[in-house]
């Protein structure tokens, strides 16, 4: 049976997104639960992520002797083992479009990934304020992600990106949360999709847990001194 | 006919590698070449790339009524039209290795990627020397990137990451010019191999005409006031 590896579920964004996949397209996995305890060298997570991928890093896929790792390959070698899910848009336009906007998440806005880090259970609205105002290029990020959604749906038809919930929603459910928990102010029809991502059963069931997993790491805090 | 929107050779580190893909594996294609005149909303290139894709980026390629943007889209989108060429490792589990360094390039290393902006025709070996002395995480990047072609080329038996000349060559390519403009010192493995990249074709190719661009771009060039 494949093997997930990931890290906290309330901090580890890269994890949530293959996890979802694996999750919401019903293929059957067993979860390795790798605690951020911290990431030096000597920390118990690096040496046991170290153990399975020469990046030290989740998420991270076991299949028998192959192990895949970062969230975007996972996404890949899953459609490819998995033919018959719908993991990418059927449609060649679509598909080529679905991967423009997962590989621009998985490269870029690197302003809005370091001013508002994912904290599913923290309620971080008045931090989410001043980022908005003093930030022009966290701005400028949620910006650009809101337009790559319109066109996305424009071109599907949505109601997710591309019609059904697709690789694309879970690689921006991340993001979702964080303009949640950051009350970051978008557009109606945004939020409208930030709501429909969040209710999709794989993702409010990462939420739940991720809301009961009760830990506090410090140094993934920089808002926080504790819960 | 396929087209290529791509930016200034010297510095345009994205769209090299979607390049060196057509041009490798022989895929006709038209090219447009968007100069760097600045990156500001009402710079010529930013117009132009915007009247392409929503990111206002290059490379943009252009197949018909499609538009695929972002490097990694492209390469996938280019495997997935081109079955017969190997752009991927036929193997399915050195393409899972393959496709796990490429996502990785294309989301970390952003400490070299910051000190150290692609810049071929500049000898900024003083610059670099100061940057390794000084930057642990650059020191970092490399040491695990050098890790990772290390890895690949055993799994493969190399000479190349995986075998021949693939994608993986084509997403590390600007990296190796990075190490060699800055003269990072790395192993001799490491160093045979960013030979080897330079020395294939369309590498050797693309670093000629970067070499007689004849084009300065102050908000590229951190580091020298002048050709
Ligand atoms: N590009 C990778 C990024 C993975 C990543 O950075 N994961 C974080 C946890 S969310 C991690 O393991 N960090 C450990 C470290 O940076 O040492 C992916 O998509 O999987
Ligand atoms: N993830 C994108 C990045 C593309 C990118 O950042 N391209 C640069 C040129 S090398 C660009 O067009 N920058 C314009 C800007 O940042 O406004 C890719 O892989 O294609």
């Amino acid at each position: 049976m494949l093997e997930l590896a990931i890290g906290n579920l309330n901090y580890s964004s890269w994890s949530m997104r293959a996890w979802l996949l694996l999750q919401h397209f019903n293929i059957p996995f067993r979860e390795r639960y790798l605690r951020f305890d911290g990431f030096e060298p000597d920390s118990v997570f690096k040496q046991s992520a170290l153990a399975l991928s020469a990046t030290g890093k989740v998420p991270v896929l076991i299949d028998g002797d192959l192990v895949v790792w970062d969230s975007l390959a996972i996404a890949e070698y899953l459609a490819e083992q998995y033919p018959d899910r719908p993991l990418w848009p059927a449609e060649r336009s679509l598909r080529a479009q679905a991967r423009s906007v997962c590989a621009q998440m998985h490269s870029d806005f690197a302003a809005l990934r370091t001013a508002c880090p994912m904290n599913i259970e923290a309620d971080l609205r008045q931090t989410g304020a001043l980022i908005w105002r003093d930030h022009p290029e966290v701005r400028r990020d949620v910006a650009q992600i809101e337009s790559l959604w319109e066109i996305s749906r424009a071109l599907s038809g949505g109601p997710f990106l591309f019609r059904e919930f697709s690789i694309a929603d879970a690689f921006f459910a991340p993001v979702c949360m964080r303009i949640r928990g950051y009350g970051l102010p978008v557009s109606k029809q945004s939020d409208d999709y930030i709501n429909r991502v969040a209710t999709t059963p794989a993702v409010a069931q990462w939420v739940q847990r991720a809301r009961a997993e009760n830990d506090f790491l410090a140094f993934e805090e920089p808002y926080r001194l504790g819960r």
